[in-house]
């Protein structure tokens, strides 16, 4: 099946089995925008748990913050947003509709990208074993002329954008005569800057209220408060400050599921270090972080590092942690080693003294930053997309039957165990309830009483629960049950009383924790 | 030593030991929003997740939700937000400030109530055991022309309000001469309705971008998600929809530290029942509530009911769950029986079907609500201040010593543990790392050796710190350790391997849970 197919099923199982939601579906949905269903939350919840107890139970010296969305304005002056934090924007004028220039642009190399594929798989076809790809395509005069207009418009691009040359962005859509999808026309507006921000006003004096932004990022909030956690914690450097927060982002250009959002939730932490030290932290943390990921068990080759030629303003080192998603290797989780450059910045705008003394220099010092920043979202979609598995099952009766599995990491899994009493009477009920009442103060129980047993269990294999126990006449003589493994689908007799250890063994973060390095 | 007093201290602390901060105080602050420290974090987590689990894993029929702050802006008028949700302002003219014209007149009243308590005072002073105040009240000419006013002032106000009569709040403020305290002019304008909730532009068309607001509460994303989280979710009534999230309010009187912020964080619960059943399903959930409270361990007499006496146009019974502030008995929880009113402006408004299929009584209905809606900040500033306790310690050589001790609930607590090496030499430190290590993946713990025990002792008195490990030499010959214990400060001599259970045991939700109705 087509990566593209897998990812539609996804988004439709999400849907069905509640965990992600179009935002406000019965008002026809608000572009870009998802809740998280009774399912969702629950995984949303446990990777936020897994990332926050990682970072700060883990380490003697990280602590954490939880700082407002809503900020004094000049911070977005001192960190550069109100300024650089835009997307060059055009209008189509025929059909009114906005488009992100740099998109459009990048669309037609795609479609030049296309071309060339469709030439090589023709070719392929009609010489078999014999084709030799990078030949035909040295050679082929179609795939030559389309290659080459791929690198002129990429040359253009790249400078333009490195000059922030708007009218040659423009240029480039009128040359190529990139039509607007919807209206077909190549009736465009001049392209402009347009800031990402989301503002609003908050009303509190006669002459006029004060503009202020949603936060863009969550890092900012760490950034000025920096002295405060410093003084108050008596923290001693190196130390990281971490923080779980909403950020928004007035995107154009939303695809892909939650992969991109306008409000979408970070997981951020500023490490601050001695001035010449950094690009050892940021080896370190690169290091830690890679682990974090790798501890959830999926295959090691999906994972990769993609360091930054181009750095931002602010960095002089940048990785990013990328994830094979159903549509390709994407970013999951950046390491950037962000320099003085934001400490320096408030220092100058709030003119405050953001030093810190260092006993063993003797002497005062900004600190260095070392940034990880990643989504939740993003990683609930790895997470999810990962973990979504088709199976086919050989039954005994010879006929073949299927299941679509969650195998999600035992620790993140909403529900870690169904109870289902065999049948609704003669006790089993009440004896399903009982196990429930015992363990639910420590797991996520779920009862489960309708249907037969096979279909009870591809209903918790939708979800992802680990462990279903099936409560039947035997339970209520001897105190044992059946218990079923999610992945294997084994089962196995074992005594009530047994079942809290097998959770705590199974389906606990201290699982994943012992694997971090 | 006064209330107020206590309170100003109370603020001092959460800034002192990194509960509170205020937001962007770098730059001078942001008006009524706050960030939460190292500190503040992790006690505002606690809270979230004991309210969250004694919800969702202690309740078969109640599933979590995280539904977006952004949501189609015609919810908000269903909702009745965009039409009602509004404070009469009035503007200063040579001040230029902005003041809730409720608000002056509610001061109004106040004063002339302060003037009647100073003649009271007075008299009692003067006429000793035989003062007889009713009495008094009934005949003096200054306390019952002061009555007389207050009562004229009242009647016209509650008149003014009810008939939504803006002319007449703005002649009350001028027939009273009430002057800005700013300015000391009785120069006003016109009293204006302002609408409350924050808007932003959430663009994606060239004519003109969506104006959306910033949820003014979290209960709306609850009800456009019944129909998902029921179906999905194979719910069937009763059952219940819990969600924590942030909410925002512009608000113009922004008071008491956290108690009132401009962004704020919500704990809602909607429970969903049959029509007719709802004043039984209020009182159970009137009384499961209370008793969440409750378990927290803090005077009882400190809680009770507030009934309403005037419902809000969705209600049919409501009741505030009080608690005594050190500024009085305020609110920190409303339960409301909302009917079937968002549901069925919901299925006005957004054209769908909005029933549920009763399979017992065999007819579809618009379910009714029960709502649970308690503010996260003001659980947190209701638990610090009744935790804060300045104590006098009479010490062996006769002398007085002080200490702040923050008696937080153990469950509660930031750090659960503190670990401290006698001196920094000897292999004490690497011994205290090591008892650290097998258990902070359970437990938040801390590591502290600096300064001497005795200061140590305090410093985690001021955060709440239930227990602290002092390791000695002898702890490493015996594995022994002296364990100390914050609200009796009694230590004792005990196994390090004991150190898990006495914590699981004392510091865990489950214990709170247990409590629970």
């Amino acid at each position: 099946m087509a990566q593209e197919d897998v990812f539609k099923k996804l988004v439709a199982h999400c849907k069905e089995y509640g965990f992600v939601f179009q935002s406000s579906e019965i008002y026809d949905g608000l572009s870009a925008v998802y809740d998280y269903g009774q399912m969702g939350v629950e995984l949303k919840n446990n990777i936020k748990k897994y990332w926050w107890d990682s970072m700060v139970l883990l380490h003697e010296n990280v602590v954490g913050l939880d700082s407002a969305i809503f900020m004094h304005p000049t911070i977005w002056k001192a960190s550069g947003h109100v300024d650089a934090f835009n997307d060059p924007l055009i209008d189509n004028k025929d059909s009114k509709k906005r488009y992100r220039a740099d998109v459009l642009i990048e669309d037609l190399m795609a479609k030049f990208e296309t071309k060339i594929e469709k030439e090589v798989a023709k070719a392929k076809k009609r010489f078999g074993d014999a084709f030799d790809e990078a030949e035909f395509k040295s050679t082929n005069p179609r795939v030559k002329a389309n290659q080459e207009k791929i690198d002129t418009v990429h040359q253009r691009f790249v400078d333009a954008l490195d000059k922030n040359d708007l009218n040659e962005l423009k240029q480039i859509i009128l040359d190529y005569e990139i039509a607007c999808p919807i209206s077909g026309s190549k009736n465009w507006t001049d392209v402009r800057q347009f800031n990402l921000m989301f503002s609003t006003d908050m009303g509190s004096t006669a002459d006029g209220s004060n503009k202020i932004y949603l936060r863009p990022e969550t890092a900012q909030g760490i950034f000025v408060n920096y002295l405060n956690v410093q003084k108050t914690g008596r923290m001693k450097i190196p130390f990281g400050i971490a923080q779980i927060g909403k950020a928004f982002r007035n995107e154009i250009v939303a695809r892909q599921f939650i992969f991109r959002m306008r409000e979408f939730e970070q997981m951020e932490m500023q490490f601050f270090v001695r001035p010449g030290e950094e690009m050892k932290w940021f080896d370190k943390w690169k290091e830690t972080r890679m682990s974090w990921h790798k501890a959830l068990g999926f295959s090691e080759d999906k994972y990769r590092f993609h360091d930054h030629d181009k750095l931002a303003h602010y960095a002089n080192a940048a990785t990013d942690i990328e994830f094979k998603f159903p549509f390709g290797f994407k970013e999951v989780e950046g390491i950037h080693s962000r320099t003085d450059f934001d400490l320096n910045q408030h220092q100058d705008f709030s003119g405050k003294k953001i030093q810190y003394f260092d006993p063993e220099l003797n002497k005062s010092y900004v600190p260095y930053v070392i940034e990880t920043s990643i989504g939740v979202d993003r990683m609930f979609l790895q997470i999810i997309s990962e973990a979504y598995t088709e199976e086919k099952i050989e039954k005994e009766n010879g006929k073949v039957d299927e299941r679509v599995v969650l195998k999600l990491p035992t620790a993140l899994a909403p529900v870690k165990l169904a109870v289902m009493p065999l049948v609704r009477k003669d006790g089993l009920p009440e004896k399903a309830r009982e196990i429930i009442n015992e363990l639910k103060f420590d797991f996520n129980c779920q009862y489960d009483e309708k249907d037969s047993i096979g279909k009870r269990y591809r209903r918790q294999d939708a979800i992802g629960t680990p462990f279903c126990v099936t409560v039947d006449h035997q339970s209520l003589e001897d105190n044992t049950v059946t218990i079923r493994h999610r992945d294997s689908m084994e089962q196995e007799r074992v005594e009530i009383s047994k079942l809290y250890e097998i959770l705590k063994e199974q389906v606990s973060l201290k699982e994943l924790f012992k694997k971090l390095k």
